[in-house]
């Protein structure tokens, strides 16, 4: 049985839709429902609910929040998959990397264009895809959507073609 | 083969997920798309793109439009649904109830409380029950959704309950 | 609120595939959660589960069990819908419509081509259409689907046009 | 843009319900409509049709066949995801393995219990993992679902769990 650990910390891929005030916002934490259409006989997901905000909203202080929770549980040598706004995703990735110099565990960012449930989402795709790559990376700091996979410094966000692309490394 | 024509004048049942701006709003109308979804075999709906307003921002002079397209079909002799945004959709049916004294067709308005295609939608059993209202229901304007068949002159939206309630005729 | 009684025979529309066999059969009554899909929010639907059969598989002996069932609630003055393959569908309206002579009461059979939950399946439709149909229509058995309404004397099912088709009243 | 060859041969992940006979099988591939559901923007999938068989038919010359294409297409240097029936899915893994004894490729077995677009089908899931791994994978022949992949020769099919367990290299 493989342990993953996942984080949730809010952003599209948990957004939902209210009918009072017809606005898609962060609201209570959804992951639960649309990981049971997963089948992962031989895994065992512990979801951790770490913070519920759009990430253009989170500030140094939750970053660090992550990175607790994230120290906390390395010394379970089970991979964490951290599901996060993609806007900041890139500089949440750089922090605990920055953070974390002898890293010897999988993390695994991922998000959503489009919240879960909604037509068109990529939201379960992209939850498949990371705890997949939480089984079969080796150790690093990685961001998986999309069919890809970026080491966390080496990617950012084009919010025009609304996707990740590469970026050389500095 | 029964003609329905369906108008369509936005609302939140049309309305989509921008990926871009992570809000929800009336872009494009989407019914065709979901009315495929339904088996009509002897029924021929003509979609008529009226309007693609949040009923929020509808002003007299859209209901004039609305009503003044309801006028010209009136002719062909066939029944009628408008979709519509659900905050002001009494207030669309009660114009088109004065303007229409002497009404001979069956007219319907509908809408949903969640876009069609979001999880928990109530949009495409709105839209089922609707064209199935149109094909049943005698002359008259009524408001159809959740099961539910109103006079337009005896309802009023709930907002708390989020749901359509009968009121006492003045 | 209304209540409807909602009586499930089994058919293709409660029918399941089955990954041990590859077959597509009547297991478990699987209505309640589609049902739980559509707002009916002054709706009350009480689920008698009847029988589980393809409809092709009853007998007398089945016809004569619903019938019963549908003579004991007759009392309670609420609308019927009757869940039933379709292949023999109209078969046991005519046998419900031969035993009622005076009935007083809406009874609605309905089904579907497609199990509910298949892709392009018309369960939910006619599920929908069926409950309004229990609301608006008067006494009488009726088949309701696809958006159409028969009394159980003039319809016969087309199993090359996979629909229900009218017939000349004998 | 990475190139992937997806080659179907049928199996339930591709098969389809049949209105007119009731029965679930091998029609029509289907599976170009459900990987228009994937995002996966820098990734060129080329949908090859080899078979369109249930898995328990196929013969040697079916998997000769599988193993031509195969062949063909090696030298283009991409991953290969190859679609198939879970029940004789290893024995063909196994052929490949015999017959390609210089792989240097990564080639993928993958299939469902369920097919696509059936409630809860895991057909989606595993065609998301599969192509993934198809990218991170390296040379070898896998069989990836449901979270898990296994190299060719050391894994069967549990029919009462309805699943793939490992067994120990012979």
């Amino acid at each position: 049985m493989q342990l993953i650990y996942l984080l949730t910390t809010g952003g599209t891929i948990e957004k939902a839709y209210s009918e009072k005030t017809g606005v898609v916002a962060n609201a209570h934490s959804k992951i639960d429902r649309h990981l049971s259409l997963l089948r992962l006989p031989d895994s065992q997901v512990k979801i951790v609910q770490v913070l519920n905000k759009d990430s253009l909203e989170m500030e140094d202080s939750d970053r660090e929040i992550i990175l607790s929770m994230v120290k906390s549980l390395l010394s379970r040598r089970a991979p964490i998959v951290i599901t996060h706004g993609t806007d900041t995703m890139v500089q949440t990735g750089l922090h605990l990397l920055r953070s974390l110099p002898a890293l010897n565990s999988t993390i695994i960012l991922t998000g959503a264009m489009t919240p879960l449930g909604f037509e068109g989402s990529d939201g379960l795709q992209n939850l498949t895809e990371s705890l997949f790559a939480a089984r079969v990376l080796g150790p690093g700091i990685f961001i998986v959507l999309h069919g890809q996979v970026f080491p966390a410094d080496r990617v950012r966000k084009d919010r025009v073609l609304v996707r990740f692309v590469p970026i050389e490394q500095g």
